[in-house]
C-alpha cells in the first residue's frame, strides 16, 4: 500500500491528512510544532509521524511559500515519488522544481478551500467537500502525476477541477483570492469601525471576514506574485477613483453607469456559476 | 385594531408586510406595480390593497430614497399616525419631515437585512430574523413613536436594536454598507474575471456577492450621503495605495506591518461581535 506524507499540519495539511485517511490511505505527517503532530494523531488525521520523507510514495507539502520552496529544493524525495505542494502561488514552486534534474514527479495543487481561521484546530475532514481544485501543470509534468492528482482530488471530495499552467493560475488567483484579502484587510481600517456593532449586515460581514490574514504567510504570497497582484490592485484603485471622482463632481449619471457596468459583469459570472 | 400600510412591496416592504401579518397585525399594501400587490395578497403578505393612506394608523415606507422623500413630503397621513421609512440614508428624510409642521409621528428605521436579490419574489417573512435594526431619532421624535417602533421590531424578529441620530447612522452606514457595495461592484471589473470559474473560493464569493447593485437605487443612496461615503472611499483608496506602494518598492516589511494592523482591527471587532 502506498504511504503518504503530509508536511505541515495546519488547517490545510491536517484536513488533507484526515480526508485521505478517511478515504483509506496510509497517511503520516510532520510539523515543526510537535503539538500539532500529537493532535493530528489523536484526532485520527494521520496514522503517525512521518520521520524519513524519502520513504514515502506521495508527499503533500502544506506550508507557507518560502518553506515550500526550501522543502522542494532540499528534500531527498524517493525516486518516482508523487510530490505536490498546495501553495497559493505556483510559478516560484515550478521554477524551483525544474531548475535542476529531479527523480520525483511534481505537480502543483491549490485547493480553493481556506477559511478565515488557521492551524490544526480549524482543520476538518470535510474542508474540501465540493470546493474547487486547481492543478497546475507544464510540459514536463508526468501524465501519471496528473492521474494520481486527480484520484486524490476525488478521494478528497473536491467539486470542480481546473487544470492550467502556473502562470495562468498566478494571474487568476491574484484576482480571485489575493486581491480579496488585501481589500478586506484595508476595509476595516476606518475610524468609523469602532462602535459599528449593530450597524452591520451581511455585506459588512462578507467584506471583512478575511481581513484577519496571517500577515507573515500573505506577505510571502504577495511577494511571490508581485506582478499579477500589483496589476489587479492598480486596476481596482483606478476603478474606485472613477466612482470617487463621479461622487465628488456630483455626476450621478457617470456613477450610475459605472455601477451598472459592474452589475452586468456580476450577472455574467453568476450565470456561469449557476 | 390598528391598520398598517406598507408603501412599496419590494423585498423589504413585502417581507415586512408578511412578518407583521404573521405577528397578527392587519396589514395592507400598495405598490406602483399592480402585479406586486396581487402577489403580496396571494402570498398572504398583506390582507389587501392600501387605497387611502390617510386611513392608516401606521405607515411603513419601503421605496428608494427620492420616492421616500416625495412620499414624506406630499402624503396626507392621518393625524397622529406612526410613519416610518426604511431607507439606507436618514438625514434627508429627517430634514424633509421636520422642515414644516406635521401631525404624524415620524421615526427612521434601517433594517440591516438586505439580500443581493430584490423585488417581491426575493421577500421572506423570516428576512429580519435576528438581523440588526437601526432606529434613528432626534429631539423632536415622540417617545410613543420610539415605543411603537420597538414593539414592531420585536414582532418582526429583529436581533440587536441600535437607537442613534440620523447623522451617526449615515456616517456608520457609509462604512458598513455603502462602501461595501461600491467595492464589490468595482472588484468584478477585471480582465481576469472571464474564465475565472473554478479559480474561486469563499473569499471571491463573499467579495463579489453584492456587486450586482440596482444602480438606480444605489446612485440615489450615494447622492443622499455624499460626504460620509466620499470620506470612507477616499480613506480606503489611500490605504490600498499604501499596500500598492509597498508592493512596488518590494518593501515586504511595510506590507507585513500594514496587513498586521488590519488583522488587529479585525480581531478587535470580531471579539465585540462574539
Amino acid at each position: 500500500m502506498k504511504k503518504i506524507a503530509v508536511i505541515g499540519l495546519g488547517i490545510i495539511g491536517a484536513s488533507l491528512g484526515g480526508a485521505l485517511t478517511r478515504a483509506g490511505y496510509a497517511v503520516y505527517g510532520t510539523d515543526q510544532d510537535a503539538e500539532a503532530v500529537k493532535k493530528a494523531i489523536l484526532r485520527g488525521y494521520i496514522a503517525g509521524e512521518a520521520k524519513r520523507i524519502a520513504e514515502f510514495d506521495a508527499v503533500f507539502i502544506a506550508v507557507p511559500p518560502k518553506a515550500t520552496v526550501k522543502i522542494l529544493d532540499e528534500t531527498p524525495f524517493k525516486d518516482g515519488a508523487f510530490v505536490a505542494d498546495i501553495c497559493g502561488v505556483k510559478e516560484p514552486m515550478e521554477k524551483t522544481v525544474y531548475s535542476r534534474p529531479r527523480a520525483y514527479r511534481y505537480i502543483g495543487l491549490h485547493p480553493m478551500a481556506g477559511k478565515e481561521t488557521s492551524g490544526i484546530d480549524a482543520a476538518s475532514v470535510d474542508l474540501f467537500e465540493n470546493a474547487n481544485l486547481i492543478i497546475t501543470v507544464c510540459s514536463q509534468t508526468e501524465e501519471s502525476a496528473k492521474t494520481e492528482a486527480t484520484s486524490y482530488a476525488t478521494a478528497l471530495g473536491f467539486g470542480k477541477i481546473v487544470v492550467c499552467s502556473a502562470k495562468e493560475h498566478d494571474k487568476k488567483i491574484a484576482l480571485t483570492s489575493q486581491l480579496a484579502h488585501i481589500v478586506s484587510n484595508a476595509y476595516v481600517k476606518s475610524e468609523e469601525i469602532s462602535g459599528c456593532e449593530g450597524f452591520t449586515g451581511g455585506s459588512f460581514q462578507d467584506m471583512t471576514r478575511i481581513a484577519g490574514v496571517d500577515e507573515r504567510v500573505w506577505t510571502q504570497l504577495y511577494a511571490a506574485n508581485r506582478g499579477p497582484i500589483l496589476s489587479e490592485l492598480t486596476r481596482l484603485i483606478d476603478c474606485l477613483n472613477e466612482y470617487k471622482h463621479a461622487l465628488q463632481e456630483e455626476d450621478d449619471k457617470t456613477l450610475c453607469e459605472a455601477l451598472r457596468a459592474g452589475r452586468l459583469v456580476r450577472e455574467r459570472i453568476k450565470r456561469k456559476e449557476d
